[in-house]
């Protein structure tokens, strides 16, 4: 019989709330003979608070045995900015090289956009996630004074670049329509940006059958909103993907609904799963969270892990219960949870 | 009598069209007393194929005897991206000081925009235009190589950062709503982003009338988006700017109607106006372009060098140009260039 040993780390906020409702859906949707096992970990503001840690090796070695890891958020308004993101979040993409940020932005049908008409959008972000302006390199001198001179240093390796690239061909050569769009700056980043446009012309003499386009960063914002459905598969820089990703979840229905994968294609680490969005302090503790996001990043997870017909499930019962939203009173976090639940059950 | 010095670049694809349209009305908006004195300069594309040179010191020094630069576009594909842009366009940028890059988005009546419902928007960005990740400091090691690294400096100082924080405090302070946010991303660009907010707080102090707020880059493509009437002035630095100026031009309006300044306060150098927009080469020499962003670019100008009576008649004769078009043929640029002329002299 197989197993799926699964990290859970509820977080700050909201999390703790929507990351119930991906568990529920997740063990509704499991093959029976599959052995869910899940241990649940601390980390976030309170263990801060009460530790000073946000993760040490130990807690790195723990996360490392496990298949899997299902976030829910992390961050607090007590916690100063940068610490849980820095010593939390992005030390463990580092450490667990989860070099391809996956985020798909799909519109469903019956769910609201800000955007007029009926826009299609049904594309997939692949966000490099272990380099760029992300690095942490760079330092402040003269801090505090009139003579205050602080640097950001993004580093970009052909090693870490190809490799995202590459992940980006291969999943516009599996989808229908086969395009690949690279963004990036190469106008005026012209360092990183020659790296990336000459690696990703380099990769794409292996696919002769993904149709390619370059896009600025900027322009590539006004397309997000006034040609979305030009898009198929984008790859990008990990600054410019944060940047790009919350637009995208904002136009294809909110970051209510907003997915991400933060995955080791090796397999040599675990990979992590967590909504695009945060840990929303203003409404935690009310069950007016939507665990939508959450339960799709639970189909993100089992698509990885090889169980591609619950993934789908899981996908098509948040797609009949967007589809019925329109007009109905707004539900509580754990009735959209049992909702979905009876429908990937059912 | 009074005497407008002006330096024109009309530059590449349809730069040379919506320079003439903003020419023609600058001449008919200007008091009758005042002596409009225009020279042309031939940078660009064609020039840098001509000669190898985009931009000299003696170009500098000539173009610093002006009392203002207005600017059609530069750039053209049979270009290497990023030579036009750093040898010319940020070139300028940088030896004239023009730290505040400012760029307003409005709404205006009538005109089309790719939100759903009738959004209020009515914000100006003040972009900082002279540090950042836009500096040219970086480098690459083992180019071409699968060892190559490639690497981008963001430098940011505490001066350079004061001073156009300043200055949006200013803005913000002298419009109805005295609202500031400041946009960066200080929870992972620690080092530039606390030096950002720290600057901000401290310049916070002496204009205890301006309502401020802080928000990531990222949330700030969201809310563009689903909140535009939220903004009245924003504060970022260089590349951020670049990215959400684009965003915020498409939704109120597009980049027809986008207008910027590049400007140096202390007036040490002249400040140069531009269009937000590009040369759109596939357009070019067709008079499809619409050169209403030049016109307001022309606005800008007026009210930076005093004219402000001047640049509200151009404003006003926008607005109401916009107003009329909806359901009407499309007209040429000379078109539109004549119907704004006529409303300004009018
Ligand atoms: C919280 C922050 C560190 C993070 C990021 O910038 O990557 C978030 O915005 C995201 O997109 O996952
Ligand atoms: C052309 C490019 C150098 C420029 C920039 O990035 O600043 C442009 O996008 C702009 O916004 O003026």
């Amino acid at each position: 019989s197989r197993s799926l040993n699964l990290a859970v780390i509820p977080g700050d906020g909201i999390g703790q709330e929507v990351v119930a409702e991906g568990l529920k859906v997740l063990s509704a949707v499991l093959p029976q003979d599959v052995k869910l096992e899940t241990k649940e970990y601390d980390f976030g503001a309170k263990r801060y608070h009460a530790t000073g840690e946000t993760l040490t090796d130990a807690d790195l070695a723990a996360l490392k045995k496990h298949d899997a890891i299902l976030l829910g958020a992390i961050g607090d308004p007590s916690v100063p900015s940068g610490v849980l993101e820095r010593g939390f979040l992005l030390k463990l993409r580092f450490a667990f090289d989860h070099h391809v940020n996956l985020r798909p932005s799909k519109l469903l049908p019956g769910v609201a956009t800000p955007l007029a008409g009926e826009p299609r959008i049904d594309f997939v972000v692949v966000r490099e996630g272990t380099e760029g302006p992300y690095t942490g390199n760079g330092g402040t001198i003269r801090k505090g004074t009139e003579h205050e001179v602080a640097t950001e240093v993004s580093v970009n390796t052909a090693y870490g670049v190809e490799r995202v690239v590459r992940d980006a061909f291969a999943r516009a050569q599996a989808r229908p329509r086969k395009k690949l769009a690279l963004i990036h700056k190469n106008n005026v980043l012209t360092f990183a940006g020659h790296l990336w446009t000459d690696v990703f012309n380099k990769v794409a003499e292996e696919f002769p059958e993904v149709t390619t386009e370059y896009m600025h960063v900027d322009a590539a914002t006004i397309y997000l909103v006034t040609q979305p459905e030009r898009f198929d598969v984008i790859v990008t820089d990990n600054l410019f993907g944060d940047i790009i990703t919350d637009l995208a979840a904002a136009v294809s229905g909110g970051i209510g609904v907003a997915a991400s994968g933060n995955i080791n294609p090796s397999g040599e680490f675990p990979s992590m799963f967590e909504p695009v969005h945060g840990s929303a302090p203003d409404i935690a503790g009310q069950g007016k969270a939507d665990p939508t996001a959450t339960v799709l990043s639970v189909a993100l997870l089992l698509r990885h892990l090889g169980y591609d017909a619950e993934a789908a499930r899981i996908e098509d019962a948040v797609s009949a219960d967007l589809a019925e939203r329109t007009g109905k009173p707004a539900r509580s976090t754990s009735q959209i949870g049992d909702a979905l639940t009876v429908r990937v059950a059912g």
